[in-house]
Formats: structure tokens, C-alpha cells, sequence
């Protein structure tokens, strides 16, 4: 089939344009998805490792069945009454603090952090926003802003509202309670007060996982929120990636955190790949915004994409897949450091849940990221049936993060040929 | 179903917070869609004169198939090859003049639209864009400035970049050739021009459908389309509402004007609800943001979008509703006639394919615009079982764009309905 993967590439290229993301040296063509296993079109299997979206399994049943029946029935816009959305809203504000109350349906993940820095400017009257320099919140002219490599030029100006800290990164720099970060972010806010748009919100993947998941003890966010609301911004947690009992022992991150986050963003997981975001918050906040903007969503909270999404929540309930999700991801973090010591190239291992990785260095000494060597084991996986990717600073960290029914037996098979590929390198 | 009516009402305001848009002073409460027939919790059954984004008929069976089928085999993000998002692609620039060749795929017409502005920025590296004032292009923090509504205050401060000029208005002010119109653009451009912005773009529904879908000659847009290319700056058509052969006698709204747009984006009815939206341009154009940005969708383009949107493409063709939407359309503006004089409130009549509609003035000479009377008139239609709204810079025209399978036995009962509400009133 090479030469139906060198038309695809000629078509992508011709329709798609540069510079649009492919993964692996010899991309995959896939026709077919089930649980964790995904098919390419020379009817090879291959072992999902990767991918958050579809959380409760590739074609999951339930969820199928849920967009049918409902896409069978009714789908429209929301200035008619229904009960999908309100229903679903109630049950998803259920699982977080309670002053979580009150919602916004989006489309994307990208679309609800656009949303929540116009919130937190409605709710304080300010502009500057603080997030890490290693992070990602999405696509959008403003929330692109918040990424130091997707948006370095153009963006209508809008770099000026925004401030970096230094990622956390628990290998490289001792940091045990927070206390430095919270140091990092009180210097910010400072230069944000002395700035004309003052300080209006932080916002953070409260499991840092774009910045390769540093390994953190409960609560240790905490100080860092202590100082935003001293300075009366807002803490907003984007869950897009951490959220929905992917770390395991917790269904959100920021109560690993033990913060209680002023504004939440959800997207990717939330109805296992159909389009579906949200911004979750107090009935306050969201007046605040509501206030400034008549924002209305076409497609958001359509009865379709409620009817997935709450099927995504009754699969993980019914499945006990947090549960498994624990169990998975601390078999995995055994298996990891059982193979740290046999290859002196994996620096640190760290995870939480489903979401778990190993850190490639040259030495362990100097802690040099060893980033071709972790580009030539993602790509030898591939080839050995098993799809991961790479994240963090350096691109130097296995990111391993599949769907939520991943089994022990499939951490067994992932772990075996992640031995032979380091033996082999 | 009273009880049920307020019961939803109470969970809206606590679940979604104040000043979410709804219907209707009774608002329905829908259950049930299938073609151009909506069912309430009642059992009553609706007249949907209102609704485009189910495009080719509520519940489509041939769009759901093409979802169910694409959901039971795979849904990823694009980093893998699928033929999905190419092949769709391919059909849809096979539809649109020769200049738009590649395009971007995203969720919704906002994420769309947001993508274009800072396109036509990476192009000319300039950012002053040009709007009506009487119009809507999305929600997003920058789009949401293009609606002098929508984003009054706050907004990261973008208004700045924004100039706005009179939206056309065939009723109340002659523009036969656009001349008018083409020479406040000049005006505006020239004004930009003098500020450190420069003149980036003019974006517009070619339509003009917001606006109230003013008459116009064939080619109208065409000299505010030469001082736009002048200047160097790009022209934007904004095609969410006006595309996929709505109009009746093209394809695309900016056939009509004889112009050709340098970007057109596209959402609503683009996959018959579920959320699909896409940018399409040049090769250059669409390289130059991606040279700036390091774009990606997580959902965009995946292969359940593009099976839902190719399925729209095929059942436009196969039932051949663009010759429907002009067949009916006509019948339309004839039934609008003979309204008209029998109904003093008619002081004009518009419309062009499956977009029509009356607007309501308080007297014909003064032309006054009846606001109170039209939202008497589409709640009034509302009881007798006829689902419009109303639209227009005074919310003084009635706004029907329904399905495109809508009928003239449709039309007869909408129109016979029209004229029984406006005898009573």
C-alpha cells in the first residue's frame, strides 16, 4: 500500500497545504478503530497508546448507539427547550465543587478557553492572563496567544495580555510543595499590576500534562492558587486533557490539586470524539460574561452531541473505568521502573492514571534530553504495532495516555515491546 | 405540558445563567424532527420555516447512515492519513471558482471565520477589517467584534482593528450598481488606511442575510470587490448562511455577485448539524497562516465529520434541491405578491432560492419599521403551528430559510397561515 500512502500525502499536501501535523516517519493509514485497537489499511492492528479523545474505546457501542437514537430523533440548536443539554449539565456540575454550578456548551475545546479569559476579563475588569511557557490551550486568535510556539507572530496583537511562568518540571527542578511556582506567579502578577491590564486569571492544566506531567505530592497547586486570589484574579483548570477520571484517582485533576478552580474547561474526552466543549463555572461568572456578550453557539449543546456526551459518562460509571484507570496506570508505573533499570536512557517515569511516560535523557547525570532517541522509539513502536507520541519542553517524554479500557494485558504488550525497542536502539 | 414548559425554563436559568437566547414568548419544547416537520412534547406537529442548518431535512436517514457507518469504523483526529477529509475537500473546492483550492476544516463557522481574519493578517500583514454594521459572523473573542451587538465592551480590546460601514438596504436607500456601497468601503479603507492598522480585508455574507437580504442586480458586490482588490486587501465571503445552494440559482452566494472571494468560509448547514465548518482558499493563502500559526483541530476534518458533510453534498445533488429551492423560491416571492396587497403592514418582499421574507412597516410612505407587529406576527405563527423568526437591522423582517426539501405545499400552508395571522392581528 505505499503507493496509496504517497497519493494521500501528495493529496494532503495539495489540499491541505504545509505544515499540517502528520505523526510518524512513515505515516498510518487507518480505516478502522475498536476499544484500544485501531487498523490500518493493509489490515494491521495496532495498539492505541495515544489517543485521549475516543476516552471509553474507539466506536464504543454505547456511545453509537446514543448519537443514532438521538440523531434519529432531533437535533437543533438551543433556543428551543430540551432536556439533553440541561440533564447533561446537571450530571456533569454534579461531579465538581459546588461552586461549580453553571455551564456553557461548546463545540471544542478551544472554543471554551475562549471563552473563560473573556470571562475572567468580564468577572475583574482585567486582561493579563498567566499560564507556563510549555502549555497548550487550544486554536482559537486569542487562546493561541497562550502557547509560546503556535502563536509567535501576528494574532492582532494580543501577545500583550499575556505573561509565561516557567513550567513546572519535577526531574530538572526541586520544587516538593509548590512554593517556587507560586513564587513565579506572584513576581508575574506583580508585573501585570504594574502593566495596564492588571491580573486576571492563571490558567493551567492542573496535571501539567503538556509540559510532560510532572510528578507533584497532593495539593501542590495550592500555593499557587492562594496568591491568584490574593490578587483577586480567577484560577481556570483546563481539563480538555486531564479531566474525566484519567488520572485515576480523582475524576478532575485540580481535586489532586485540592484547589477549587473558579472556571473549568472541558473538550476532547467529553463525548468521545463527537465535537463537544464546555466551560464550567458559577452562576455569577457566567453572568459576568453573559453580561458582555449575547454569545450564542449553533451547534453547541445540541441534543446529539448531549446524548454522546452523557453516554460518556454512563460508560465510565457502568465500566468503572477511573477504577481501571488506577489499577492500569499503577501497573504501568511498576513496569516502568522496572525498565529504568535495565535502560540507563530513561532519565524519570512518571504518571497518574492513564496518563504515564518516561522521560529519555542522554545521561543521567546532565539529565540532556536525548530527543532523537525518543523521536526513534516512537517511530520503532509504530513499527511494532504499538502508536504513542512525545510531549513536554524537550520532546524528550513518552506520552503514553490511551483510551480509558486499556488493560493491564495491553500495558503488558505495550511494556514488552518497549523493552525490545530499547535493547534494539 | 405547562408544568414541563416551566420546570425547563427554571433548569435553563440555573443550569445556563441569564440572557440565553430562546424562542418565542411560549417557547417549544421539541422532541421530535423529520424533514421539514418538527413534533413538540405534546404531540403537535410544526411547519420548520426556520431552520437551515438541517439542510437537506431534519434527520436526514442518508446523513445519519453516512454517521453511524463512518462512527462504527473509525473517528480520529487528522495526524493519521484518512481518505475522509481529502476526498471531501476535493468535491467541495471542485464547486467554487478555480483560485480555491485547499482549505482548513474546523468545527463550526466561528472557528472558521477566526481562522480567515488572521489569514487575510498573514497575507498582507496588515489587520484593519471591514464589516457591515448591521451583521453576525461568529462568537469567538475576535469574530464576536465583526457584530456592533454582540461585543460591545471588553473583548481584549480588539475593537480597535474594526471598521464598520452602512449594510446595504435595497428598501430604503437605491444602490442599483453598489456603487454606494462601493464607495463607502472606499471611505473606510481610506480611514484605515490612515490608522496603523492598514486595510487587511472586507468580509461579508454575499448574501447580505443578516442583514435583511436586500435586492440586488446580479454582480452588485462587484465594485466594492475592486476597491477591496486595490487596495491589496482580500476579499472574505462569509458563506455560513448563504452556501451549499440556499439561494437557489447558484451554489454559492458570491456566484451571484460576480465576484470571486480570496477566502470563504463555511459552516451551519455544511454536515446537516453536526458541528462542521471549514476556511477554503489559495495554496499561498492558506500556507501564509500556516506559516504564522502552528494550526490544529483536534476535531476538524475527522472522518464522521466528513462522511455527515460528503452525505450533504450527495443528497443536494441526488434530489436536486438547489432546482427545489429556486422552484419553490419563486413561488414564494409570487404568494409574497399577493400579500403585499392585500397587507398594508407588507412594505417589502425579498428573497432569492429558499431565503424569503416580508418586511413589516407601520406605513409605506414613512416605511417605519413595525417591530412590535413582526414579533407579534412570528409569535402569532407560532401558535398556528409555523416556526419563523425575524431578522434585519429593526428585527422588522420576517426571516424564513427552511430546510432545503421544504415544498410549495409547504410554502401554500406557510403562506395561506401567513395571511389568516396578518388578517387577524
Amino acid at each position: 500500500m505505499a503507493g496509496s500512502i504517497d497519493r494521500l500525502l501528495e493529496k494532503r499536501t495539495r489540499l491541505l497545504g504545509p505544515n499540517v501535523p502528520i505523526f510518524y516517519r512513515d505515516p498510518v493509514h487507518l480505516i478502522k478503530g475498536e476499544g484500544v485497537w485501531l487498523w490500518d489499511a493493509d489490515g494491521r492492528k495496532y495498539l492505541d497508546c495515544y489517543n485521549n479523545v475516543p476516552h471509553v474505546g474507539h466506536c464504543n457501542p454505547r456511545v453509537l448507539e446514543a448519537i443514532y437514537q438521538q440523531a434519529s430523533m432531533l437535533n437543533t440548536h438551543t433556543r428551543y427547550l430540551h432536556e439533553g443539554m440541561l440533564d447533561y449539565i446537571e450530571r456533569l456540575t454534579a461531579t465538581m465543587h459546588s461552586g461549580l454550578t453553571t455551564a456553557i456548551m461548546t463545540c471544542t475545546g478551544s472554543e471554551a478557553n475562549d471563552i473563560a479569559l473573556r470571562m475572567a476579563e468580564a468577572v475583574t475588569g482585567r486582561r493579563g492572563i498567566i499560564a507556563t511557557d510549555a502549555t497548550y490551550h487550544g486554536n482559537s486568535t486569542l487562546v493561541s496567544q497562550l502557547s509560546r510556539s503556535n502563536a509567535p507572530a501576528g494574532g492582532f496583537g494580543l501577545q500583550d495580555y499575556f505573561r509565561h511562568v516557567v513550567a513546572p518540571d519535577s526531574y530538572r527542578q526541586s520544587d516538593p510543595d509548590g512554593l517556587l511556582f507560586a513564587d513565579a506567579v506572584t513576581a508575574t502578577i506583580a508585573e501585570l499590576q504594574k502593566s495596564p491590564h492588571g491580573f486576571a486569571a492563571l490558567i493551567v492544566c492542573p496535571f501539567f500534562l503538556n509540559e510532560g506531567f510532572p510528578s507533584q505530592t497532593p495539593g501542590w497547586l495550592k500555593p499557587a492558587a492562594q496568591v491568584v486570589r490574593k490578587a483577586g484574579g480567577m484560577l481556570i483548570c483546563d481539563e480538555v486533557q486531564s479531566g474525566f477520571g484519567r488520572v485515576g484517582d480523582h475524576f478532575w485533576a485540580y481535586e489532586k490539586q485540592q484547589v477549587q478552580p473558579d472556571i473549568v474547561v472541558l473538550g476532547k474526552p467529553m463525548a468521545n470524539g463527537h465535537p463537544v466543549g464546555a466551560v464550567v463555572s458559577s452562576l455569577d461568572s457566567i453572568s459576568a460574561f453573559r453580561k458582555s456578550y449575547r454569545y450564542f453557539n449553533t451547534f453547541g449543546g445540541n441534543p446529539v452531541s448531549c446524548a454522546a456526551a452523557t453516554a460518556v459518562l454512563d460508560e465510565l460509571k457502568d465500566q468503572q473505568l477511573m477504577v481501571n484507570a488506577q489499577r492500569v496506570g499503577t501497573y504501568a508505573l511498576e513496569r516502568l521502573r522496572v525498565l529504568q533499570k535495565k535502560h540507563d536512557c530513561i532519565g524519570d517515569i512518571r504518571g497518574s492514571g492513564l496518563v504515564f511516560g518516561a522521560e529519555m535523557v542522554n545521561d543521567r547525570t546532565s539529565k540532556q534530553p536525548a530527543i532523537e532517541l525518543t523521536d526513534d522509539v516512537v517511530n520503532a513502536m509504530r513499527h511494532k504495532g504499538i502508536l504513542l507520541s512525545k510531549l513536554g519542553r524537550h520532546k524528550n517524554t513518552l506520552k503514553i495516555r490511551p483510551p480509558m479500557p486499556f488493560s493491564t494485558e495491553n500495558a503488558s504488550l505495550l511494556f514488552d515491546t518497549l523493552d525490545e525497542v530499547l535493547s534494539e536502539l
